[in-house]
């Protein structure tokens, strides 16, 4: 067993016992000494353990005595139930309030808690900087000409490169490059679907999926899902007559952060083959993990060719880039049709730019970065709400990505909140633009990926107010 | 009546007498006094039109002698009849070449007569360059946040300010940005129709929007139309009954290059609107005027918002930017629902890199030189297809874009030749591809956006002689 693998496994155990409470905030860790006893394993390993949890914030160092369990560890509130949407698909038209929401796009005046994506600030912008100015002075004709349909060459080899994070071994020529996720998830649907069919999706689910799915004239059938471990594959099972498609957000899907064990993604993928239902997977959270490890994708157990792996760097790198992707399986040439059809190809400075960053290895500095600010951002968004909500409140445990739902209690109606807090300058997604059925009218979704300062406690404070006067 | 209209005026006709053949070329042109004396102008406002007319290639200037007809204005070979397709709408799958000519899209070992976009030769790379460059400094978090839904703001000021040049007067809050024109058009198709509704266009018409419009689930109905002015007016009166939606290119459309006049725009405009059938200008070709003036659009005599104006700069500054925008008049909350849930945003860089590009004026100058170019490399083509290509060839007589039409005798199946002539490395468009129906098989486009030079001549040579041939 390498050493990496022996380093990141013991820190993954003592992780994982934080996260159940075995070990609890302020608890004494065992020394370096006593943990190269216990395993094995040299100093220096077992060093690197210590650090990579401290990294983490799930430690604190005190100087002369030791590790122990850090405070930030705060007492949590209740998990949400399984969710229990109806069992029947349905073509309602999404809530109006989704326009609404993201009509605060990028508008400086507000607090946006309700747009999932890391701010300006956690991006590395000097250096994107740089790569498009060497983009513009690389590509054949500065760029302004079509690019080949399938995408930047480039970023195709890199996006390929870096399946090997999640379990996968993906070819650059298995890949298609597209305006962000979501466009990669459209083409998806418009290549494979036809409308009154119907689509299954974790419920609750990301607000743009249910407007694109109903869009294009499909049903949606929402499916019980568990706030750590995802799908509920039983419910699956049970649908499966129903269904012609099959659109899942594994890794840390918001607005729930749940994250599908490698199990239920291998049990799942055959499921949905034997009965030759295409799965699109939706993997643009994936490397915001929190843990140690990246977790695997859906793609990674495909051995038929009938998952549709999509993702970007909106939600990693930089959102207004509109750079996505999707390594289609054994549809590409219907996906490749559909995107000649409705866009012809990408713009090439942005994805020869994005490409360069990935290849020297700035992202894996940045990703690492961006995940540990992330993980405290959780750990602080969490501890305030624990402090400033009303009794009753609920949230869940993202195990990566950037959002935590809140289950308030049941009276409690947020879209009165929504409007209450937009009057206060902040923007929140309100839980019934997650689903098309009447439910999550007492739920929210708030993002972490504004930096943690005084200002957004103070803000998540006038939120847990509003929320005791409702 | 201001100097510079009365300047504009007399060219103007002056060049139509040559397109017309009122004046044929070697023809000497009145000198500059009597010139003068006939219109009551000044020396210098005479001078102009002249200076102007041979800056356009109509007229040479003979050193001490005077200005006379272009030789270039070559002996023309006939124009190819009005169109008539079928009057029944279809469904029918456009046929299977469109995906094999778009394919050889980027493809630097093929001479591309078949990709309708200048090449990057007439473009202004470096200027651009720099305006990327600039943008990433000026925007907020380098261009890396989600910008709000409606498009770049500065982008859509610009595209308002220059609706003054066709006619329009349209205001910053009228626009949306897309990615490119084509995706303009899907937007708008997506937001106003459904599976089932009847689209009438121009036959032949661009394959991208053929295409578009039979994968939303649409029939085509395709309508005469007449080589120089375009859509026939009774034709679409007569369908009026069968339609839901039209989309035009009224302005130098691919690949007939016609303009529709001024009066038959009005008429359209009007006719569509009083029976509430909204209309689809897509004007992409609009700025590539051969004449002295730019065509109006129809956008232009919309008095009731019901005319949607897509436009873009891939035909006139940079292709591969994938920079679009649309004014949906009454329909502006359907489309950007829409653009919401099929793409979030556009890439902001390159919108804003674009839009400092048309501040400046340098737009101005660029558009101008290209105009002269393709109008210069039109008369150069025409002239060797009418050397090089067998008789009985007609062509199309385009008063600007980026295309000539060619029919052959009625014996001759152009995807045969496509097939030979790609062996050749060279790339063409066949006939067939521009429409639903059985016609056009002895028909291709040939693109005029590549330099003129010795290598262009003996391609078409050998295409000419290839045609001969079959």
């Amino acid at each position: 067993m390498s050493k990496d693998f022996l380093y990141n496994e013991i820190a993954n155990g003592i992780a994982r016992q934080i996260s159940n409470g075995i070990l609890q905030p302020g608890d004494k860790l065992p020394s370096v000494r006593s943990l190269c006893h216990e395993h094995g394993i040299s100093m220096n390993t077992a060093k690197r353990v210590f650090l990579e949890l401290e990294a983490q914030s799930f430690i604190d160092a005190k100087p002369q005595s030791g590790y122990y369990v850090s405070k930030r560890s705060y007492t949590k509130l209740p998990l949400p139930e399984v969710s229990r949407p109806s069992s029947r698909a349905n073509d309602n038209e999404p809530d109006e309030l989704i326009s609404k929401v993201y009509a605060n796009m990028g508008d400086e005046n507000l607090t946006l808690f309700s747009i999932s994506a890391p701010s300006g600030d956690l991006l590395p912008l000097a250096k994107l900087k740089k790569e498009i100015l060497q983009a513009t002075r690389e590509l054949r004709e500065g760029g302004t000409a079509y690019e080949p349909l399938q995408g930047n060459l480039k970023l195709r080899r890199m996006v390929a490169i870096r399946s090997l994070t999640w379990g996968g071994n993906l070819h650059e020529d298995d890949l298609i490059t597209t305006n962000g996720a979501i466009n990669a998830v459209s083409l998806c649907l418009m290549a494979l679907g036809k409308p009154g069919d119907t689509i299954a999706m974790e419920s609750p689910c990301y607000p743009g999926t249910l407007q694109l799915a109903i869009s294009l004239g499909f049903k949606v059938l929402e499916l019980p899902t568990h706030p750590i471990t995802g799908l509920e594959i039983d419910a699956l099972k049970k649908a499966i007559p129903k269904i012609n498609l099959c659109l899942l957000v594994p890794n840390f899907n918001t607005p729930l952060g749940s994250c599908m064990p490698d199990e239920h993604k291998k049990e799942i993928v055959a499921l949905l083959a034997k009965h030759d239902i295409p799965l699109i997977e939706d993997d643009i959270y994936g490397d915001l993990y929190f843990g140690t490890q990246r977790p695997k994708c859906c793609k990674s157990f495909d051995k038929e060719g009938k998952v549709l792996w999509c993702s970007s760097i909106s939600k990693t790198l930089a959102p207004g880039y509109r750079v996505g992707w999707v390594a289609p399986g054994r549809y590409k040439e219907q996906l490749l049709k559909i995107k000649l059809i409705h866009s012809i190809s990408s713009a090439s400075i942005i994805q020869e730019s994005v490409a360069n960053f990935l290849k020297t290895g700035k992202y894996e500095n940045h990703i690492r970065q961006l995940r540990r600010t992330l993980h405290d951002n959780y750990l602080h968004y969490a501890h305030a709400i624990a402090q400033y909500f009303p009794e009753g409140t609920k949230t869940s445990r993202p195990q990566g990505g950037l959002a935590i739902w809140i289950e308030l209690s049941k009276e409690i109606n947020t879209k009165h909140l929504y409007e209450l807090a937009i009057k206060q300058r902040i923007s929140i997604a309100p839980g019934r633009i997650f689903t098309l059925q009447n439910q999550f009218e007492n739920c929210i979704r708030i993002c972490i990926g504004l930096p943690w300062s005084d200002e957004i406690r103070s803000k998540l404070k006038q939120l847990g107010n509003l929320t005791k006067k409702l």
